[in-house]
Order: C-alpha cells, then sequence, then structure tokens
C-alpha cells in the first residue's frame, strides 16, 4: 500500500507494522513537500504521525469521534482520509486548509478546533450527544502541542472527570509547544515522562481520569496496543503519548520552534527560501523591547507561547532574564500578569496574537480595565493581512477590544507612529493602552509623529480639504493617500485624516466637519460591525453628512486571496473613491 | 475589642484566641445585619470568616498583598480594613460594595475580581512586580466558593507552579460553588479532605506548589497556626481549608444553594421578605426546560454553575436526570459543551448570565459560530436592570455576541414572545441562536407574536406612522411605546418598529424609511459603542436621515441608581421626545 492510494481509513486496517511504517515515512515527506513550498506547521506534525496512523488503525471513523486539538497536527489525519492529494500535488495544496475544517470533510472532521485548548469540552458535548441517543461509540480527542497550558483544557479534564462514560484523551506530549512549555504542569510531565508514567501526584488521576503511559510515541505498534486497551473504556482515560517534535527531519528536530510554523524552506538545508531584509513593525518592537529592558528595573515583557510576535528569539529572551515571562498558551493569565504587575507598578508590555486575545476578553474587562493598572498591551497579526485561516482572522479585534470602556486603542499608520506608541504607552502611568501592529505595508511617516497621546481621541488632518473628509485608520491610511489622489485626479481636493485612536471618537473635529464637506468616509482593517467607522456614523447621525463606512463584512473567509477579499468588501481603492464620486453627484 | 471598633488590621494584631472569636460571631452577625436588609452574599462571607481573621492577623497588609476570588467572599476583609460600618449601620450600607475594589480602599482591595478563577494569574503579575523591585513581603491569594473549576485558576497554578518564589494560595474549600460543585476537581478535594489532605494524586502538588492541609478551617488559631507556618515561604504553597458555607447560622447551613446570594430576608427564619408572583421571563424559561426535556429524546440543558437562571430548583434538576448537566463555573467549557452535543444533534439550551458569558468570547467565535453546531444560548441578566455591580454588568452582551457571525442574537419584548424564540431556537437545526432574556419589564405582548424567526433580520413595524420611526429593541420596547405617545400628545404619529433580530438590520425595511421620515430612532438596553444601534447609524449613512442612537455610555458604572443611570444616558422617554422635537426643528 502506497500513502497516495490511500482514500478512507478503512485501506490502512490490518496493515502489518512494516507497512505501516512505511507509510508513516511516506507521511513524513509529503508533510515536507507541502510545508517546503507554501510554509504550514511542520514539527507537530512530523511528530504526530504515528499517533493518527494509529487512531486510524484502532478506532472506527467516522463512527469514532477524532477531535484534534489544536488541529494543526492533523494532517496525517487529512491525508487518511482522502486529502492525500493535498499533501503530494502543488495543484491540489489550496484545496486542503491548515486545520481540520468541517466544511472540507462534514464526515471525517468534526470541528475546526484552529484554537488551543477546547477538545475535552467538545469531547464532553459529543459523548452527552452519544450518551442521550444510547449510542457507544468512542470519543477520542487528541490533545498536544501545549494546549494543556491554556485554561479550557482543564476545565475539560475537570468536566470529564465527572463524566461516567468514554472519554479517551491521548494526549501529544512533544515537550514543548511553539516555543518552550512554561508553567507548573509541564515539569509534570517531565516527571511522568523520566519515571515511565509512575511519578506521584499525577494530575490526570487527580482529575478522576484512568491513565496509562506510552514511552515510545513515535512507534505505531506500541501505540497500536495502547489504544487497542483503552477503546471502548466506560470511563474517561487519558493515554499520555511521548513524542518528538519534528520527528524523523534534522532541522525540525534540531530547532523546534522555527519550524513549528514554517514558511517556504529548502528541505536539503531548512533554510527558508525568502528572508525579510529591513525594519518592519516586528524589528521596531523587538528594539523597544531590549531598549526598555535597559532603560527601566522594573520592566516586564509578557508572551502568552508566541514570543515571535515580539521578534525575539531564545537566546534574546535568555538575555532578557528575570524581565521577561513566557506563561503558555494561556492568554487569560496574559492578561492578569500584565495588570498584576502593572498594579504594583512594573513598566509591563504584552504582546499578543489579536485572534488567541479572542481567549482573554473578560480579562480584559474585569482585571484589566477596571484595576488601576496602566500597561502596554500589543496586538499582533491584525486585519487582512494578518492571518488567512478562518480560525485566526485577525478581524474582530476591534469591535472586541474598543467595547471594552478605559481601554485606548491605538492604530499607528507607519512604523515611526508605532514605535512612538510604544514609548507613550510604556512611559505614561495613567492609561491602559492597547496598540495595533501595523501590518498591511510597511510604511514610513511623511509627517512628524506625535510623541504624546494624552490628549485622547485627538484625530489628526494630514491634508486640509474640502466636499470629501476620508478617516482611514492605522495601517489602512495608505489606502486613504490612495483614494485621495484618485480624487484629486477627479479635481477634488479631499481632506485626509488620520484618527491615531479607534477606540473612541473625536467629537470636536467632527462637529467641524459639515462647514466644508458633504461626505465622510472611513476606513479600516477590521470587522466594521462594532468597528471604529460605525461609530462615526453614529457621532455624525444628526449633522447632515453622509458617511460610507469601508471595512470588512462580518463573515468567516477562510486561506483567502488578498486582492479578491479586497474587492468583495470595495476596499479597493478604485472602488472607494468611485463610490464617493456616485454619493457626490 | 468590639468589631465596631476595629479601623485597621494591626487592631486584631496580638488579641487571643477568645477575642478572635468573639470578632468572628460579631462579623457573622453583621454579615446577617446586612444582607437580611439589602441582599448579598450570605453563605461565602459566613464560611470565611476565620480565615480572613487569621489572614489579617498573621500577614501585614497593606504591605502583604492581600487578593480575594471572587471577593464576594471578603466581607470580612472589609470589616477589618475600615469599613465595618458599612455592615452594621443601614445609613453606610450604600457606601461598601459587595465586592473588593480598588476605589473604595485603594490601599486594601487590590483589585475588584468580582469574576472568579483569576487571583492566581493577578498574583503570578504581582510576585513579579514584587520581584523585579527585590522587595521581599507576601503575595497570597483565598481562592475559593468554586473559583477553581474556572480555566483561568488552573492557568494561574501552572504559572505558579514555574514562578520560584513567593505566592501562598489559601483554598477555601467550602465544598461548594453557587450550586452544586461539577466535576473531576470536586471528587478529588473530597478524597483529600477524607484523608486529611494525604490522599494519592495532589493535584496541587502535580503542579509544583507545595501543599498544607488544615481540616478545621472555622477555627481561627489552627487557621493561625496554618498560614505561620507558610509566611514568607520563598516557593508557592497552597494551604487547604476547610470550611463550611454559611458556617454559624443554621438556614445557611442548610440551604446553602439559596443563601449563596440571598435577596433582603427574616434573620429568624431565613425566608424572604418578597416573594415574585406571577409569570416572569424566568418561569416561562422553566417551563420552557421541562417541557423540552419531555418532548425532546436528546435534549440537553446546560448550565456554568447558575442553575438559577434557568429557574430550576434542586429537586427540579435532579428530575432532569441526563437531560441537565452543571459544568460549574466555567463558561468556556459550557459553550464548549453546547457546541459538541449540538454537532451531533443533541437539542440543546445553554442559559448563562451574560456579565459571565465574557469568558468565552473566544469559544463563541471558534468552537460555535464556526462550527455546524445549531444551538440555543439564553443571555441572562442584561441590560440596565440586570446587574448593578460594576464586575457584572450586563451591558456588553450586545456589542461581544454581534461581533461574532453565524450567530442570530433575539431581543425579545415580551413574554409571549420569549417563549416563542426559545421555541422556535430550539426547534430549528440551521442556525446558532442566542435569546436575550427580557429583563426591564415584564410585558404581555398586545400582537400576535411570530412563530418562525428563520427570515432573519426582519424587522416588524407595530404602528405605522411617519416623519420619526422609532426602533426599539427587546425590553427596551416599553421605551419606544412610551416615546410614541410623548410624540403623539406633539401631533406627531411616529412609526414604532420591534426589531427583534439585533444582530443584523433589516435593510429593507430600513431602505424604505426615506419616503416617509425624516428621522430615526434606535433605542437599546446596552452600551451604545459596538452596538444595535450604531450598525442602523451606519447602514443610514448615505440615506439622507437623521439618525438618534440611544444606549448607555461605554463606561463602568457601580452600583447606581436606575433613575440616575438612565437620566444621565438620556433614556428616560421625556428625553428622548424632546431631543427628537429639537431635531425636528
Amino acid at each position: 500500500m502506497e500513502l497516495e492510494n490511500i482514500k478512507s481509513p478503512r485501506d490502512i486496517k490490518g496493515l502489518g507494522d512494516e507497512e505501516l511504517e512505511k507509510i508513516a515515512r511516506q507521511m513524513r515527506e509529503a508533510v515536507l513537500n507541502r510545508t517546503s513550498q507554501i510554509g504550514g506547521h511542520v514539527g507537530p506534525n512530523l511528530g504526530a504521525v504515528e499517533t493518527i496512523i494509529a487512531m486510524h488503525y484502532v478506532f472506527d471513523a467516522p463512527t469514532d469521534r477524532l477531535v484534534y486539538d489544536v488541529s494543526h497536527q492533523a494532517f496525517p489525519h487529512k491525508m487518511l482520509t482522502g486529502r492525500v492529494n493535498g499533501y503530494l500535488y502543488r495543484q491540489d495544496f489550496s484545496k486542503v486548509g491548515e486545520y481540520t475544517s468541517p466544511v472540507e470533510s462534514p464526515e471525517y472532521d468534526i470541528f475546526w478546533a484552529g484554537h488551543t485548548s477546547p477538545a475535552l469540552s467538545l469531547c464532553v458535548g459529543l459523548a452527552k450527544a452519544r450518551d442521550l441517543k444510547k449510542d457507544n461509540y468512542n470519543v477520542v480527542a487528541l490533545v498536544g502541542d501545549g494546549a494543556l497550558s491554556g485554561g479550557e483544557a482543564f476545565e475539560g479534564l475537570d468536566a470529564g472527570g465527572a463524566l461516567n462514560s468514554n472519554l479517551i484523551c491521548i494526549i501529544n506530549d512533544n515537550q514543548m509547544s511553539i516555543a518552550e512549555n512554561h508553567g507548573g504542569i509541564y515539569e509534570h510531565l517531565r516527571h511522568l515522562r523520566e519515571t515511565n508514567g509512575t511519578a506521584p501526584d499525577n494530575l490526570f488521576k487527580a482529575f478522576n481520569w484512568d491513565y496509562l503511559y506510552v514511552a515510545e510515541g513515535n512507534n505505531v505498534k506500541k501505540l497500536i496496543e495502547a489504544l487497542e486497551k483503552v477503546k471502548g473504556s466506560k470511563k474517561p482515560v487519558v493515554v499520555h503519548v511521548n513524542t518528538q517534535k519534528g520527528e524523523g527531519y534534522t532541522p525540525a528536530e534540531e530547532y523546534r520552534e522555527a519550524f513549528h510554523y514554517r514558511d517556504p524552506y529548502d528541505i536539503a538545508t531548512g533554510e527558508l527560501l525568502i528572508v525579510q531584509e529591513g525594519p518592519t513593525s516586528t524589528t521596531v518592537l523587538k528594539d523597544f523591547i531590549n531598549r526598555s529592558a535597559r532603560k527601566y528595573h522594573n520592566f516586564l515583557a509578557i508572551s502568552s507561547a508566541t514570543p515571535d510576535s515580539f521578534g525575539l528569539n531564545a537566546r534574546e529572551r535568555e538575555m532578557l532574564g528575570e524581565h521577561y515571562i513566557d506563561v503558555g498558551i494561556a492568554e487569560q493569565t496574559g492578561v492578569s500578569v500584565m495588570a498584576g504587575a502593572a498594579r504594583d507598578g512594573a513598566k509591563v508590555v504584552y504582546s499578543v496574537v489579536a485572534t488567541f486575545l479572542q481567549r482573554a476578553y473578560d480579562q480584559l474587562v474585569e482585571d484589566w480595565a477596571m484595576d488601576p493598572s496602566p500597561a502596554l498591551m500589543v496586538v499582533a497579526a491584525t486585519g487582512v493581512k494578518g492571518e488567512k485561516d478562518q480560525t485566526h482572522l485577525g478581524f474582530w479585534d476591534i469591535p472586541m477590544i474598543t467595547s471594552v470602556p478605559e481601554i485606548v486603542y491605538l492604530a499607528p499608520a507607519n512604523l515611526e507612529e508605532f514605535e512612538a506608541m510604544l514609548e507613550w504607552g510604556l512611559s505614561q502611568d495613567k492609561f491602559k493602552v492597547a496598540v495595533r501592529e501595523p501590518v498591511y505595508s510597511v510604511e514610513h511617516a511623511d509627517y512628524e509623529v506625535d510623541k504624546d497621546y494624552s490628549d485622547l481621541n485627538k484625530f489628526r488632518v494630514l491634508k486640509e480639504g474640502k466636499e470629501v473628509a476620508i478617516i482611514a485608520a492605522g495601517d489602512f491610511l495608505i489606502k486613504g493617500r490612495q483614494v485621495v489622489e484618485l480624487l484629486k485626479a477627479q479635481g477634488i481636493e479631499a481632506t485626509l485624516i488620520n484618527p491615531r485612536f479607534i477606540s473612541g471618537v473625536d467629537k470636536e473635529l467632527l462637529a467641524n466637519l459639515p462647514a466644508q464637506h458633504k461626505i465622510v468616509v472611513t476606513i479600516e482593517d477590521g470587522s466594521l460591525e462594532g468597528g471604529f467607522g460605525q461609530r462615526i456614523a453614529s457621532a455624525l447621525g444628526t449633522s447632515g453628512l453622509k458617511v460610507l463606512n469601508y471595512g470588512l463584512e462580518k463573515k468567516f473567509v477562510d486561506r483567502f486571496k488578498l486582492k479578491d477579499l479586497e474587492e468583495a468588501n470595495h476596499l479597493l481603492p478604485e472602488q472607494i473613491a468611485g463610490e464617493i464620486l456616485k454619493e457626490l453627484k
């Protein structure tokens, strides 16, 4: 049997160990084939190959429910469920996404599960549904790759432990998450590995689960034996599997953090095909962090398992010493540690990926905004160029953050403004400041940027004009400029405004617009509903001005082409200019 | 020493056991004195009296940092830190809030912490700030009353376990949260209690914390001895204290759920002073749940430790049997269990208090909205009459929920519409439906309510008029009616619209408004920014109509007077009508 001939999990049933090992080797090649060309999660999938083969060998999907957490380790599952071409042939790559998807495979992919830690709770739901219909298939979660540090994973262990029914949790313990695994539990997993699963104070047993340890987690035979033992279990059981992240590919075994997710690379050497040069928002942030660590004795940089959003490599993090803390994949704790340290005067920066900050909405409201905890939060990977997978869109941060009182959300339009906002945000001790890292274009300011943003909600007019006022927020300022140019070609000298603040409106500036303008246009790099522009529309509700809001429709989109997305949302400058001209008539 | 003379924690230092016990008795009387008159958390505070006395006896606040989680058990702390009059004298009750508050006591109240589970993460932040300034005071959290089931508590145990420094976590184990404690961990705590702390597989040790058990958690002497042992500890340590919820007051000991939070009651009998009669939204929901359990073999009602939001008492929950699950204080899991069970066809209702749903924003986006999991979520305690404590405001649910694609958020205006929406939401298998429980007034419909809401975003015109169109959402429809009446008195026959859908706009209806109207007014029972009305303003941006949005300013308010809040936000019908008339001129 060759990997490319596998159409469904049935095709591997009954194969001998050697054949399964051959398929495992071919799977590894397929993972490298795809990710080296279009990028993707390398290490997590290489590590999980044998585990997933064993899962499909022992369990009977789709009758048995297999859930992946986080589902970026599920490439081998996709290869066994009719989607192997998405890893073998370039023309088929785009047909298969990075995560499990009920759209892609309604039969085999139960959930998207693109964020870590929900699997056990989702599986408690599946198990309840099964028990209510008096059925008896297996509900199986593969939990790994750092997902155990997220609070919901523990909630799920807790809820699962109270479920007197079949529920199987396979822990893919590859000894790290994206970067290091931090926190007490990873110390505990190490104890368990070092004692062949016999260390005292077993966390999983504490939660009322049975427990089984598999030392050779990249040995398909051993895995099959273990899973056969728990199949049909009538109570929750954890199978703790010791795997190697990046198994079978030397660069990924050696540079595990770099090969968690990798942009296109040379398979022979592991080197990236394209290396970014020159200053970017990430280099600005990284320099700011290193500078601040020297400047403030009580400086603290916090990451929740995404140190790359700071641009800091392992050596630089080590250099920061006590000034750096990684709380693991645990954004709730990221926000609360920020608020807690700030409460006692520390100079705190928390850098977080927009889509993951969703996990900490409550902490933003209850632990940061409300308390006297001035600190700086940097929100990364926002907007249309932030992330392209449906599960990771950076479209919702503006509605989310700006619905919370007391948080000042700043959207810098260029690198200089980004740097100035970071400096101000950390130096001041009055406000809770969030800064939206500019992603859309690496712009330099052609104006002197302000150093002080304590005069809240003060928009800045970059060009005085009339008839049309364009308020273009953050990294979409460039679109505002382009629209101004297009209108100029039609004889209209439009006003261009950089709002800088997206969590409030400049009432004074808005009140002065009707004198010279007929139309106000807002442009923002995020979801329209609940966003920046709708606030402007509301504030101008009785002004007599027409208002046009541009941004993204409230809608999930997956692995989109940028141009298509912009066009569908009328975000191309020519579209915006055209619609303004139509309204002016 | 009498309780009423205590001005600061120093006043109890050096007191003998008997005097401390006397103060404990007086504290219990003071708790009953206040809560019986104005309502409040009874059981949690009665149970924590001795623990908090011992904390203040052993540690030196404010130098040592004492953090309460959840802070509704902190009445004894307030009594020892200069706020005892707020429990003794009716005229002073309003000066003291239900939760710790850095506004009320910047010195002694470190955080608001009105939601459960953040304390350990907050304390990791405090400890980091302390260590960076090379100081050496104690950082102490009192965690209890169910807070251990929330995911962030485990994240905090995890992050704390990696902190090689002073951090003391006192677990107030009163053997229940609001209702029952569900989940594997409560079984484990029981094992620990039954073995005097020696049961195997100690959860806290698994997280790399030291551990100490105190069997007599309402014995102040034993508690002082235990805390003296851990004071100054150089590594994280858990002190597991076995307390009795409601200790010392027979009705609270017997009816622990009813006395978690109690409306005003007779101290002698424990009976409520005012008992609600007649149908309310809660009785509508409860009847619906019981009816649905009989109707659907695979019906599942989910609660996250607030079964009272269903209106179900312990006996009724028991009757529901396998059709009811309480996941503990764990809303992330609440949403994921809902999504999981719905994914496999179960008929699912999840009832959740608006302010607590904040903890599950990510799960709404990633686990529910995205997946094919049609289910029904009921959002309780919303709007200006929902909750009055700053930490529990039901003001943010509309921005939060309506920023998420795919979730249909319905706002019934009266009991009949509420019931119809519940029935439709559960019977259909296409949409993810959230229903906002009407709170502001117990209205009955004076029109035939629709049974089917599958024609999304279809607003309903209740009265055709002209010049002014009033779109009054949900339980603020009554305000719309009142404004219509006031305008009528001025000779204006306004149009009245019940939108029903608050997560989208009826574009067709809006497009027809300009023909007969000059002004559109929206009224909603929640925060304006990111809310319903701003969507309408945006949708009407080029219509030429004036738009007035009414709702709440984005601002924290604490223990407000309803009339004051409404007036400050221009929500009184006469204010709205007056401003409309001004715009019409």
